[in-house]
């Protein structure tokens, strides 16, 4: 494998679009179905999301969350009752017509029994788990209800995308309902900035936490939150939303409670998700074009042992020393629990079973020889480097620094990243300056002062580019748009 | 509360069925929703799922099986290709037919968009899997694949009853391809002890392991083996079932690889699952008329600590105290985990609360008020005596003991179900027996030798009875039903 080899191709500067479908093919993380938009998550994919949601179930629980679980199926009516509700997913519903097969007069099986009520494959769940609140809560004493639900969602989407834009993809929602405005209000928040400190803790991103413009805004929320995230492309991906319902989906789903001055109120509810699209997330911000990177705190394995050996008493030798390698390094810990190590003998070639870490990024290799054995040495790798320097050291060394080394590696990921982002972010003050940078295909962030109103759209159309969010701060200035005061520092860029 | 008053109404002996629903409903188990036959798994059941899939999951894992995630629909072709399988669940297919709503000419939101192909909302995944592996497997060093997915399914089934038979229920399903029709039956009989030993060790349920008749095989399957367990009104549970898929899901989605000999083979497949539905079983087996009784082992919540007091002083005197003691017992472990303690001060009257953990099946209670701090003392009652004796200890032992007490509850419920249906399973060696024994209302399990055969089915249904399984053996008798010789150990019983 020459020096200037690559396991990818494309590149991702021949064409990052295609980079990407090939690095999830290449480890092993999903692959397309035969249903039009849906994947299959592959073991090592779902290995990644367990990680993702063990994680974040934790932060949920400790933030006074319970979990639960509500039907896949809603009826229309529910989803009529909230207006512009049902006017965002009405043109991207799975909707089940019938509850039978039969055979037709020529013999051929079709859907017979249609349902009175055509029931839609759940996009999201505000109405259904809104229908239970309404059960739940009689007097405020009732209030908050925070619950969140593992589940899948399915939005008929026209141009689907592995893990960035799926038909079906996996989900988890919060809902929750209290007393007032302001306590909702401060759940949405609260659960956004769960969300940002998991972005930068677990998976090594960092984020902009910010508020949607209303063109962007959740169909039926009051307010959106999300946190966005710079992929490798400069492209903005949304990596999780949280939002503020006011009042509407209470008095939608009749949310009703008796106040603590006898009267009877709506309840103030809230709700916020992150999805599997985390982990295209995850993919496009640390990977290179030797394939996957993953950050240690959601890699399935830590480190890879990869034996070297020539003949059958070479092999046993070396395997043996491996597995003590192994167990060892198994007794130690990294953020609390054992450190996770394969010794991989799966295939003959050594060369290709280092190529094939790499690939699924692996953030630890160490190779083990006969000589190495001899001259009580490992051969260590790090995947979060560019180059692909080899480090020397001692087992014991190896083993005693464990942890460290993959606290380092998760620390230089997120510097890296951050500084990607800020390397390409830019403050611009003038449409002509805003034109400017866009017109390249390689843009990244541009942060400016804009009003939050439709008639900007037009003049972001020519470039792509839409509102990401709204920065948090009270600073106001001269939109660079309309000219008008009063504009918010706005985040804008191309995004997935 | 009087010596004779129940939670529970109706009893257990004045309407079975009217019990278990009522008993769920106090216990905040779940609710029936508004979608028909879908129900709500509300927090505190919720929990005890999770507590059920972190076990198994554990088990799985540890014999050798990955998880992944596939498609929740299924395309109708596919269903179609095996012949048996697409007959046994045509009848309750939940059918998508449209991916988008739109408002007709009235003004009424409707499905349009129809589906070039009706997709099924899967019932179960062997066809969905069975393509995805028929892509993994090339040749036989890509076998054994070993998956198990946790996911939703659909039945529309026309009699639902909340766990037992809901139209959309969680489950978990192994699917196994293998090299050989040996190995493949190895791994379902295997996969059949590990959901044996679940029952016994987690869920303190006794069951009997068998093989199916041909009449109740699952549709596609060469042979079905089951676990079943009895409920107290005598009747059978199938609370998990393995299966040997010979070749036929491997012909249906080509499943095929190379063999060790150079020719091309169809792989040789099982599948095994069990579902929420184990909560049923696990309510029918242990509850009593005052209500939910579970076993620690997947109980949310061990101990309950209930403050007593009158006044302000004395309340936070008690509270305090018993936040200490919950602390206390926290650090104490019970199967390699943390003790779940909780105190519960959530009503001001110290008698409801009681009743409310007493519904909910909390394994220990604990009633600590201002004397029994002043004389060093704890008052302990568990939930698994009929009795409502109360055990008096010092704190020293309690916190000493937990662990144990745990154990020994678990154990005591395992044990009074064991003979709950060894005194409910009678031998019977002729058809007049048999009928005698079915005459009652109350019969539980009778074993015979029988004929797998659809002949008997007329001389069980007078009865409403069916054959559960057949035992494992070589023993052979004269089939009571028929007179042939060669008939096998068979378990007859009324069931869910």
């Amino acid at each position: 494998m020459g020096k200037n080899a690559s396991a990818i191709s494309p590149t991702r500067s021949e064409d990052y679009p295609g980079w990407y479908q090939q690095v999830i093919k290449v480890s092993d993380l999903s692959e397309p179905s035969v249903v039009r938009g849906c994947m299959v998550i592959r073991p090592y994919g779902y290995a990644l999301w367990e990680n993702i949601q063990k994680i974040l179930d934790t932060r949920f629980k400790e933030t006074g969350h319970e979990n639960a679980y509500f039907p896949l199926f809603i009826p229309l009516s529910f989803l009529e009752k909230e207006a512009q509700h049902v006017e965002g997913f009405a043109k991207e519903c799975a909707v089940v017509t019938h509850h039978r097969l039969a055979k037709d007069e020529s013999g051929k099986l079709v859907p017979t029994s249609p349902l009175e009520e055509p029931l839609i494959v759940r996009p999201t769940s505000e109405t259904i788990i809104g229908d239970s609140f309404s059960k739940w809560v009689k007097s405020y004493r009732d209030l908050p209800i925070l619950i969140n639900q593992w589940a899948n969602v399915v939005r008929w989407e026209m141009r689907t995308r592995m893990f960035l834009r799926t038909t079906e993809f996996l989900w988890q929602e919060g809902h929750t309902a209290h007393e007032t405005a302001q306590e909702a209000r401060t759940e949405a928040l609260k659960m956004l900035d769960v969300y940002e400190q998991f972005a930068k803790e677990a998976l090594a991103i960092p984020v902009i936490k910010g508020e949607k413009t209303s063109s962007e805004r959740f169909p039926g929320a009051v307010n959106t939150y999300s946190i966005e995230a710079m992929m490798q492309d400069g492209k903005a991906l949304q990596a999780g939303t949280s939002h503020f319902l006011g009042q509407n989906f209470a008095r939608s789903q009749n949310i009703k409670f008796m106040s603590r001055v006898g009267t009877e109120e709506y309840a103030w509810t809230s709700s916020w998700g992150v999805s599997t699209r985390l982990i295209g997330g995850l993919i496009m911000t640390h990977s290179d074009d030797d394939g996957l990177v993953l950050p240690p705190r959601v890699a399935p394995v830590h480190v890879v042992i990869i034996p070297i050996y020539k003949g059958d008493e070479d092999r046993s030798v070396v395997l043996e020393y491996c597995s003590s390698l192994a167990r060892e390094l198994r007794s130690r810990n990294y953020c609390g629990e054992a450190v996770k190590v394969k010794v991989d003998d799966s295939v003959a070639n050594s060369g290709e079973r280092n190529w094939n870490n790499i690939k699924r990024g692996v953030p630890v290799r160490v190779m083990v020889g006969a000589r190495d054995i001899a001259a009580s040495k490992v051969v260590v790798s790090l995947r979060s480097k560019e180059t692909r320097d080899k480090i020397f050291m001692t087992r014991e060394e190896l083993v005693e620094k464990i942890g460290e080394v993959l606290s380092s590696v998760q620390e230089d990921l997120y510097q890296r990243a951050l500084k990607y982002r800020e390397d390409n972010t830019v403050e611009v003050s003038s449409l002509d300056e805003f034109r400017s940078y866009f017109a390249s295909e390689k843009a990244g962030f541009a942060v400016c002062y804009a009003k939050d109103s439709a008639t900007i759209q037009e003049k972001l159309d020519p470039y792509k580019v839409t509102p990401r969010c709204i920065l948090p701060g009270d600073s106001k200035g001269k939109c660079i748009f309309t000219g008008e005061e009063g504009g918010v520092k706005t985040v804008f860029a191309r995004s997935y």
